[in-house]
């Protein structure tokens, strides 16, 4: 059986990610800088020549203009793209819209790291009359109500991105194409902790840097060759990933 | 049965529109004005309330572009899209790359017009080593040697755009939503001759302006309940279809 390549990449720097504010499904744009880091992890896919054949993204702005600056900069603007909110950023409740300094200081590090680390622990939902309440916005409108998160934990996040996995992107898988994923920071952490088989303790730890594409060789059964796969810029990748753990400090 | 309505949209200025070449298939990118039109589109669907559920556009940079650029200004972004080498601009054969003015002037009027405008003559073929022939092309791998074209009129483009019409857009549009299609002068000049039933020689004076919407609304049977449509600036795409027909001059 030929299995295909998958190909994470994580959206560049956001507005909200400059203004150090909790995002989560707020749709917002990237800043310059996040759309230079698009462009380089196109430029990195198509320097190694992993050029892929399908992608699949959020129903957010920031991975879907990620997404489009990097397919043009690697001269595959013209594959195939489906998009599911499955894929979109993990729900953060009541603190979208919130500082991350500032909620850092009100609530303390134990209660801050908790809601922004732990695995099964979701921040409190946010009312659906909040100004960053997405209950009401038209791409969410096929969903039944009960399903339309108020906030999610990671857990969470891994839950509704598997049916999409199963459904969507491993079919894709399956006939051999290279997959790329332009998604988030937290929809990629479930899907690697689902593909590296990481313990609920030890994906705490794990952070993906934005713009550098992460790939994935996978075996018959959809395992990883090698665990954790292979950034295609490792160096930076490394750096970046540091950056992203001292978020909020 | 609930039928819904169809939007056309023309790609804006390419770099080769502004260069007076023969584009076809070759991929070439907006100027800053196309990217300028493209926003202006995507801001009339918006003011008009007309948003797209679903968008079908070509395998060309330009029309995938002004495509991107028009949905995030009409918030719509994140719709589904689908993409087929059927919405292809007309491919120009072995004139793709010439200069319109230094044809007109080589060839003459009469021949000039003839390939530009003629329904049933092809301009001659390209080669498949010319530097700008797309034979090698991995977007359009897929295709069967026999199948790609090396020139085409704008009878070869009804005939290639139909089965994607059939097949892709028509099942969107009974299902009641409203249907984006942005693409190129040919390929939607094929789909309005199809739709408004027009003749082979009426359609010759047929030019789409660019980056104006263009509204029809479809009966059960799927044809134009307003022969011709409604353009969503009609003053605007007046006075564009005009400089569309005088370019070469």
């Amino acid at each position: 059986m030929t299995v295909g390549t998958l190909v994470l990449l994580r959206h560049g720097e956001s507005e909200w990610n400059a203004k150090n504010l909790f995002t989560g499904w707020v749709d917002v744009d990237l800043t310059a800088k996040g759309e230079q880091e698009a462009r380089r992890g196109g430029e990195l896919l198509k320097e190694h020549g992993l050029l892929p054949d399908v992608v699949h993204t959020s129903l957010l702005r920031r991975a879907i203009r990620t997404n489009e600056i990097a397919l043009h900069a690697a001269d595959r603007h013209w594959i195939q793209v489906r998009r599911s909110w499955r894929l979109n950023e993990r729900h953060y409740g009541a603190l979208q819209g919130k500082d991350k300094k500032q909620t850092l200081e009100q609530y303390g590090e134990e209660q801050f790291m908790l809601w922004r680390r732990s695995y099964d622990t979701p921040p409190p939902p946010i009312d659906d009359n909040d100004e960053y309440s997405q209950f009401a916005d038209p791409r969410y409108a096929a969903l039944p109500p009960e399903l339309k998160p108020r906030s999610e934990c990671l857990k969470d996040v891994l839950e509704r991105a598997l049916p999409y996995w199963y459904d969507a992107i491993v079919p894709d898988l399956l006939s051999g194409r290279t997959v790329l994923v332009t998604a988030h920071g937290n929809s990629l952490r479930a899907i690697v902790k689902h593909l590296d088989q990481i313990s609920d303790e030890a994906i705490a730890k794990l952070n993906i840097p934005t713009g550098i594409p992460l790939r994935y060789d996978l075996d018959a059964s959809l395992r990883p060759v090698t665990v954790g796969g292979a950034y295609l810029d490792p160096e930076v990748a490394k750096e970046a990933a540091a950056a992203v753990a001292n978020q909020g400090r």
